[in-house]
């Protein structure tokens, strides 16, 4: 469900092994999975009765990102049959990041500091024990940012707390900020059977709480590395997960990894793995919540990188001056095929392999750079 | 046009950049490529009228067989403005193997000797001078081995001339039987600014002329390989081709590369690139006939075989006992989907890459032995 990028680089995976795909979609528009398929459903994330006849079409649903309520999904699978990965009841323990966090605090994870606050004066008194900036979420419903806010001092308390919805009732999460040296991300899939394939753990760069590019692999202690996946192993059992699950980490400037944010689905700090690891992200995805055996996550080559592609301006979407980025020499563009672009919107990504991080980041950033979309 | 597995393969690509993908298929049944869009048109590959509509949905045309006669192509793009690639030029060329032959010729090519039969005498005065058996060809719509017949001496030439059409005025083409030690097969795209991309020279292996494997890259002296890669270059100059061709070689006993067959679009034996190259046939066609520039053919790993899986019997097409094939490290399964499946058809292929050819080709055979569909 959902008929975005993430949906459609999963059904390109689906179509590989000669399987069909639905697309249920909850926008007007026409959305970038609903031109590979002659089986569209519209219907509202928020009602069952709308997903019937795509849940009746399915012998599986997945989903490609966390807004549905999982007593929908509990419904619809009630009432159709239709095995949904990950599972209504993995949703149930993520959906609320304070449950999530505790879940994972009690499976030994170490996470950052957080509470649910319920008004502006929550978030004092949580700053008071952990101390300023505060960094607030919304509970449920957050993406690329969009549902983040950074509180510097006490002032900003108000404002924030009401630009995230939490004056209409809204969950909003505090945590304290963390002094970082890295932000990581791991990806991994599990299956029905219990069984994961983990992938190499990344170094994601971020923008204004966006990704803008991963390098593959973290250019960090390889023990650190080994335990972010240890973390990420532990994370996905503890939820019980199938399909492919992205935790993000930050390694602290005191040398921690933390914990700090999950998606049960493809994500992505994990598009680099389709040209850079024997099995992609949305390959061990499709397998995972197929019933077929995961395969290999080891890296084709010493070092990938992937670049995020934004919208560069408002118009009807078109890819122009790519040249560079595809003559360049094992150089990757993959675009989204959405109807029209906007200044910060995922568009596309570029993946970039070869033998040393620096060289093919640097490499990428600068084939890319003229590019509009 | 075709919405067989060249066509869907084909469309995964175009997908990746973003492109809507339009079926053009003269089957009642649903076609792989149906499945793949919501731009379904149907039609008959003898009929432009019933072409038209496809055509000015279209930016670019490509094709995934030859069986189209080029005045259609001719008139098709004439009366649309829609440019098909390869062109309708090209398919003059290549439509009648004679005349494909003495192009070939013509660029320095060399080729088995041959020449269009019109009765079975034809077929004798053709072996006393070459020798027998001899080859018989349908000089037009030949496919996968259908369209060919060996004929071991002069009592066998009356049925197969007409087996293929012959009597009923079908075009044949007589070759001299070839003593060869290996067949080779070179894909090459072309733009259609000139720009070339050449694949490495592979080794198909063939039962009952049909490919059942490849190995790439093939295990011949370098000199020869090379030489292959030459003329395949030479070859889709001389015709002028825009997309991907494949050319077929034999490797003979006295160390002669004579070129057999030509394909003008993906094929069979350049599935292994998929996996196997830096950029798959699939994409530099795709690349080549929408006009983005050529990416590498640089295979990914010294050696990389390719098993097609066929239909094991009659029935809807299902894929049992492939987990062995799944779980090996670097073994990548593609399904086409088709709805039926039926003893011989393609229904899917195998590609597992290692550092050791006889390794790998061992291992594959033996983990995809017990595949049914």
């Amino acid at each position: 469900m959902g008929a975005g990028q993430l949906a459609r680089m999963s059904a390109l995976q689906a179509f590989r092994y000669g399987m069909q795909v639905a697309s249920f979609s909850d926008r007007n528009e026409t959305e970038p999975l609903e031109f590979m398929t002659p089986s569209i459903f519209k219907g509202d994330f928020t009602d069952v009765e709308s997903m019937i006849d795509f849940a009746n079409t399915c012998d599986v649903i997945t989903l490609e990102n966390e807004f549905i309520d999982s007593k929908i999904l509990f419904e619809l699978r009630e009432r159709t049959g239709t095995p949904i990965y990950p599972s209504p009841e993995t949703f149930e323990l993520i959906e609320n990041k304070e449950i999530e966090k505790m879940t994972f605090q009690d499976a030994g994870i170490p996470v950052t500091p957080s509470r649910i606050v319920s008004s502006p004066d929550d978030i004092k008194t949580f700053a008071d024990k952990h101390g300023w900036p505060v960094m607030l979420k919304s509970s449920k419903g957050g993406y690329d940012g969009y549902g983040n806010r950074t509180v510097q001092h006490a002032g900003e308390s108000n404002g924030a707390f009401n630009d995230l919805g939490g004056s209409e009732g809204r969950d909003i999460l505090a945590e304290s900020f963390v002094d970082f040296t890295h932000e990581l991300a791991v990806q991994v899939a599990r299956s029905e059977d219990g069984k994961t394939s983990v992938y190499p753990c990344v170094e994601t760069v971020q923008e204004d709480h966006i990704c803008v590019a991963v390098k593959a692999p973290a250019q960090i202690d390889p023990v650190l590395a080994k335990e972010a996946q240890r973390l990420a192993k532990l994370a996905v059992e503890s939820i019980n997960g199938v399909g492919i699950f992205a935790f993000e980490f930050f390694l602290t400037t005191d040398g921690q990894i933390l914990l700090n944010e999950t998606a049960p689905r493809p994500h992505n700090s994990g598009h680099y793995s389709i040209e850079g690891c024997i099995s992609s992200q949305f390959e061990n995805h499709v397998r995972a919540v197929t019933g077929l055996p995961l395969g290999s996550t080891d890296l084709n080559e010493t070092a990938v990188v992937m670049i995020n592609l934004l919208g560069t301006q408002k118009r009807k979407a078109r890819v122009d001056f790519a040249g560079d980025a595809m003559g360049a020499v094992n150089g990757h563009l993959h675009v989204y095929g959405k109807t029209d672009s906007k200044p910060g919107r995922k568009m596309a990504h570029y993946t970039l392999l070869g033998s040393d991080q620096e060289t093919i980041y640097n490499r990428a950033i600068q084939v890319t750079l003229n590019i509009q979309i």
